[in-house]
């Protein structure tokens, strides 16, 4: 009767072989590469070896704290190994991490830190000054807090080695980012270890790399794009992350010349900054394989520059969101030229179609909302069930962007849904008309809104940031869209004004801008 | 009331959103490939849009028929399109497909059918005689019966191309195979929809191919290696499938130049027989780039031979069972000269340690039972209970293969767990004996097995069918061996038989030899 019960493996030891973890990730490559770096930052490097038993330690740790299944673990910190060790930590010990958005302002952290019920906050030390201001805040729920340096390290060296198994669910959360709130308050995604997994060999399909690849990290960490795309990726195929605080032009060329990398995800404007440098312009670096940007297409002549930078890339542009993570739609290299203004193709574990708002699939060719399906979306949105059913409808995701598909699956972008202006029973891409207006050189910035109009419903309006110095006038402006524009598309009336409201991560707030001036047309 | 009520997704619409099913990988590469070829099979070629489109029609022609949420349907079929759409469409509809093992005798097929419960069977047209005899057998719970050709194509004909939209579970069961049975009757194999996944973004990792990769199928489409291991990968990679029934070294080498193929498995004894052929040994096929092998490493100088043929070409064995499908280990390009001997490292998702008999795990170097992890591992044997606890234990998946693994993370078998004969205080890898045996020039076969012994616990005795004509006798080959094994590894005797039993598939049936000679040493 005993053996019968000592052979019958427990709840525990059945989750262990079978279940889907993001802690596994680095065991495995730990138990591969062991000698091998996983992490650069600054003069610190850390095996995979190294890696695997801090975290082990750190889990222990934070269990130790008297911390619950599924507890909330907050990380205030910059590119770091303290953030990946504490986010892996977490991923172990089946606590949620949530590195939090540091481009959010001192209030706004703290309300997302409240609205977590964080229990744990690990605080970068050169970011004191602004845990301080956080904390000025109530944040009842958290209890314990350590600071990076001598009482993280201590935190570590208390807790054992020994491998931390407790039982973790494939649809548990392992991570809670928050967006930066371009149309409400910052919004919690709550994504599992599947999501976060399958994202992880969705993203190393296309890298070809095998062992040995290094990636540069320069964006942020507490972004998706990094957290899931990147650090994954790279940690699945026994890579090395090289990490920066912050994206310096000089700095991110030496160290992809010092360390050989092979892949990274830019900004536009950072491949901007890498091409105007006078010491970088003529340079060349040819051990990059993948140079991948994010937010926008860029035009072919600054496509050009990059190629003629990095000889041996790719240059690829991949597209996303957390609550979908991280990248729904990658361009194929056989499109980086010809389909350069697209978003790419589907990811493997993604299915992308085009929707109309009666729930019905469209065929190709046909504009409607961008939905998708696959695991990798998120849980839902933190305290906010009515925001997570509603972009959940008809069996599909829903984005919010408005596209259409082409005959090879690549997917052009036309507008945000909400930003799409009804005017006069046509439909008009804002993005469209603000192009217009961007191509006028005395024109610094532009969004276009749609406003309450009693004739036309909502009324095509251009909202303006003159170049510093210009005398540009609405009447000029308007006839330079007269020309360029269909009747219907072009503006009803141009506002001028001094800058736009942004998020604290700098995105255009179009909500409160439409806000501001709902009464351009009111009698 | 009303719209809140439909603003919230049914448990259906949140599965299709989220869920992890076998049935979506060719729905994703349906959308962004539909003119693909996805299979070759003989004069016919299908695309993906129409394979896509024929799941969706037998999926709801097999619900059309009365069957429940993962009820099994058996297919007697050798490779070919039928059986591919029955098991795609079973997958997208919940169903469990379940590829019979046409190397088992005619009632060992109706055994396995009686054990699975099988609702429906598909049967091949030429296989209808086999099929008559294995229906001779009472098989109650067999309701409908289809024989490809018109018979199978009006069912598909008959029902909807809608999409299939059904609930369907992560670990709900998507195929049934049985193992071929070298220690006991044949095991049936729950494997999970999430298990299938895995193991085909696992194995399109090494592939580096993107869109347009082609496999040759040679091997049986109802073992793990094809089914998990070659389909899925090159699905999730839009890619093609060129089916064989059975190998022709002549007619593989015709399809590897005519559809320019990319990747195959193959037995080495499949190599041997395109090296052995007259009219091939002398030709090269540019368009491989991975010829992988399974069971047995082969030596450098076969491996020489592959390479000349295959001049463009990886040359790596992979290795696994249909319990942790397909691979949980597989050589790394960069050790396929140097460590050809072994079975290579863990896969991206498989978790490999070596463990003692108390259940702890070993430093590298050290030999002990193979264990693994990871998702790929399979929900349970059908109707086995007890077995299906017996490999699972101390939350690790026990494979019964002993080995140890080295510095570099490659993993050298040594010998099946039930196969090392304890004698005398000493573990002995009958793997080791074997070979010794093999070695000398008038021994054709040789088995290696522990007998019951007074004084030595088990005796290691060597069992050995002669070449045709040798006279070969016991003193002779124990001389042989006495020089060439330390004295405890020596034979304690050696008996000759004319064959050996083996299985339906051709594996020794090393429990039977056991059996028959098990009073050798009783006085």
């Amino acid at each position: 009767m005993l053996e019968q019960e000592t052979a019958s493996p427990s709840a525990l030891e059945r989750n262990l072989i079978e279940r889907v973890c993001v802690g596994d990730v680095l065991a495995r490559s730990a138990d591969l590469h062991p000698d091998r770096v996983a992490i650069v930052d600054g003069p610190r490097r850390l095996r995979y070896a190294d890696f695997d038993r801090q975290v082990d330690r750190l889990g222990h740790a934070l269990l130790g704290l008297g911390l619950a299944r599924q507890d909330v673990v907050a990380v205030m910190a910059r590119n770091s190994i303290e953030l990946l060790l504490s986010y892996f930590a977490c991923a172990r010990a089946g606590l949620v991490c949530a590195p939090v958005n540091l481009g959010l302002r001192p209030a706004e952290i703290a309300w997302c830190l409240r609205d977590a019920g964080a229990r744990v906050l690990i605080v970068e030390a050169a970011l004191s000054d602004t845990a301080r201001s956080v904390l000025a805040e109530a944040i009842p729920s958290l209890a314990h807090r350590f600071q990076t340096g001598d009482e993280f390290d201590a935190l570590i060296a208390s807790a054992s080695p020994e491998p931390l198994e407790v039982e973790i669910g494939d649809r548990d959360v392992v991570q809670l980012l928050y967006t930066s709130g371009t149309t409400s308050t910052p919004k919690g995604v709550l994504t599992s270890h599947l999501a976060v997994t399958m994202a992880g060999l969705s993203g190393a399909l296309p890298l070809h790399g095998g062992p040995g690849y290094t990636a540069l990290v320069a964006l942020p960490l507490f972004h998706c794009a990094m957290l899931n795309g990147t650090v994954l990726p790279l940690m699945i195929l026994g890579g090395t992350l090289v990490l920066t605080q912050g994206f310096e032009p000089r700095q991110a060329a030496t160290l992809i010349e010092s360390e050989g990398v092979h892949l990274m995800v830019l900004l536009p404007m950072m491949y901007g900054l890498l091409l105007a440098d006078p010491a970088l312009r003529r340079r060349s670096f040819p051990t990059m394989r993948r140079a991948m940007y994010a937010m926008a297409p860029m035009p072919h002549e600054r496509l050009a520059d990059i190629h003629a930078m990095f000889p041996n890339a790719d240059v690829v542009l991949a597209s996303g969101q957390t609550e979908f993570t991280p990248a729904t739609c990658m361009q194929r290299p056989e499109h980086q030229w010809s389909k350069s203004a697209t978003w790419g193709t589907a990811t493997a574990m993604t299915r992308v179609a085009v929707m109309d708002e009666q729930g019905r699939l469209l065929p190709r060719g046909q504009s409607g909302e961008l939905v998708y399906r696959g695991p990798q979306v998120m849980n839902g949105y933190l305290n906010m069930p009515d925001e997570s059913l509603a972009c959940l409808r008809h069996g599909w995701f829903h984005s919010g962007d408005v596209a259409r598909i082409d005959e090879d699956g690549a997917i052009w972008f036309e507008d945000r849904f909400k930003d799409v202006i009804k005017t006069g029973g046509e439909n008009v891409a804002s993005v469209e008309v603000e192009r217009c207006l961007m191509a006028h050189p005395e024109v610094a910035e532009a969004a276009v809104v749609g406003l309450p109009h009693p004739h036309w419903g909502e009324a095509i309006t251009g909202v303006v940031v003159r170049r510093p110095g210009s005398g540009l006038d609405e009447a000029t402006l308007m006839a330079h869209c007269g020309v360029r524009l269909a009747g219907f598309k072009a503006p009803k009336a141009i506002v001028f004004v001094a800058e736009f409201p942004r998020t604290g991560t700098g995105k255009l707030q179009k909500h409160l801008i439409r806000d501001q001036h709902k009464d351009c047309y009111q009698p």
